[in-house]
């Protein structure tokens, strides 16, 4: 058997995408030996009878003591209280990354547990996921023709960047490099911004008197619409917080535009409305498959 | 054969939901002659060929003289020229109904036509419909276990309503009565309002200068919440006019919960938001299929 890409592999939270990883990479023969860390000993032990990680560490440093590379696949909100425990044993030859959907408040988290930012941490964002959680939800297809972001820092080496990139193409995933402030932005518009719409409008039906019947009337382009106010509470309450910055511009822009149609529709400002829909479905139609 | 139905049924406007009713009617043997009318014959005739029609007619007044049911299938932006048109010939004996998405509208144009509101209207909905458009896309089935709201007014008959009812029975939906002011509420809520959103969201991205790269980056959950955006421009301006005092309450409460979660987030409040996300989560797990 050749060298695996990775040698050591510590993977910090083994849910959908912790476990989905380990999945990916032992398919491809790219990794040695997995270590699943975490609070939570049951858990951990269910990925490993799952065949998905060989050895099971609840201590976060000692998880990460001897690893190559790391893997942060903790919620987002649980970052910083993980970087403080491993910082301490993370020497400069082990690689960390990480999959949260936010990447600025990674490094702020980083750099306060590390006292710097460290130039072995490449942060990471792999756009895939499904609506379901855990390790019992976890393949190793996830990963396959996804994207994944890197938005590596300006003291990231240039080995850690490859070993990472190299890791997430072994998983069968497009690997993009971006800056950190343009990949927060861009996942606010099209991904934090429209769960927001999704939560609010049906906590906003649900709070009506009537609310068993308007879900009752709700047809098909409701349920399409809504599906993603299905999504994790705790995760996107975790994403809404590190994101803050970038979420709070999108959605003030966002309400900007619809105080615009709301006065369009009462002012029935037929051009007006009628321009806003259609390049709405160009656009849906061009840059979209259906 | 015993009798049908409907001797002679006057479809104006055979699109998508006019053709499915045609199809759906004749399935069921629930119809004699189905006249197709409207202001497009090459278009009639396609539907004629189709077998979808018996009979074809552009002159509106003509095609609804001898009919014992006239059902309008316009968009909302024509009801009241078509209205205005065959009010003339329109006998008690001629019992109307409609296919619009918004009822008011349709009754108050109803009553500058008539010069009253005719107490053989019977206002409907089917809550039915695909992306697609156009005769071509009918399918008698299209309505099956589909909910019809009627909406009938004060004066409407007892026969009248049991027609109607009858009719979209036989092409296999439920039937519902409602109030025209709570469907509109209803409707503006569960369904104008969302495609408001998922065509301000799109447009709202379209116009920012990397859109391109935005939707490159779109994950799977943005392409089931804008596909609504896709829907036809025309129909849904039409739609926001008709039902434009409803649309407006809804949007401007929308807003207003918006801005309030918009608060939370920038307040870092997370109470508000996990409540938030857990109300909806809940409701949608619990009103929706997924």
């Amino acid at each position: 058997m050749s060298k695996p890409l990775i040698h050591n592999l510590t993977i910090i939270g083994v849910g959908l995408i912790g476990g989905s990883l380990a999945r990916a990479l032992r398919q491809a023969e790219a990794v040695g030996t997995i270590t699943g860390a975490g609070r939570n000993r049951e858990h951990l032990e269910i990925a490993q009878k799952l065949g998905v990680i060989d050895r099971v560490e609840t201590d976060l440093a000692a998880a990460c003591r001897d690893a190559d590379m790391v893997v942060l696949a903790v919620p987002l909100g649980a970052m910083q209280a993980v970087l403080e425990q491993i910082a301490p044993v993370i020497g400069d030859n082990t690689i960390i990354t990480d999959v949260g959907s936010a990447k600025a408040s990674v490094i702020t988290s980083a750099e306060k547990a590390f006292g710097r930012i460290p130039p072995n941490l490449i942060p990471g964002h792999p756009i895939a996921g499904t609506e379901k959680s855990g390790v019992e939800a976890s393949f190793a297809e996830l990963f396959e023709q996804r994207r994944v972001i890197l938005t590596p820092t300006e003291t990231s080496t240039d080995p850690a960047k490859q070993l990472v990139s190299n890791m997430w193409q072994a998983c069968g995933a497009q690997v993009l490099e971006m800056s950190v402030a343009h990949h927060d932005a861009v996942l606010a518009a099209t991904s934090h911004l429209p769960h927001m719409l999704a939560y609010a409008l049906v906590d906003s039906l649900a709070r009506q008197d009537d609310s068993q019947e308007i879900f009752d009337y709700a047809a098909g382009g409701f349920r399409d619409f809504t599906r993603i106010a299905s999504s994790d509470p705790q995760m996107w309450h975790d994403i809404c917080i590190a994101n803050r910055e970038s979420l709070v511009t999108a959605l003030e822009r966002f309400i900007a535009d619809l105080q615009d149609i709301t006065r369009a529709i009462q002012q029935a400002d037929s051009d007006f409305i009628k321009q806003t829909f259609q390049r709405a479905k160009q656009a849906r139609d061009a840059f979209c498959d259906k």
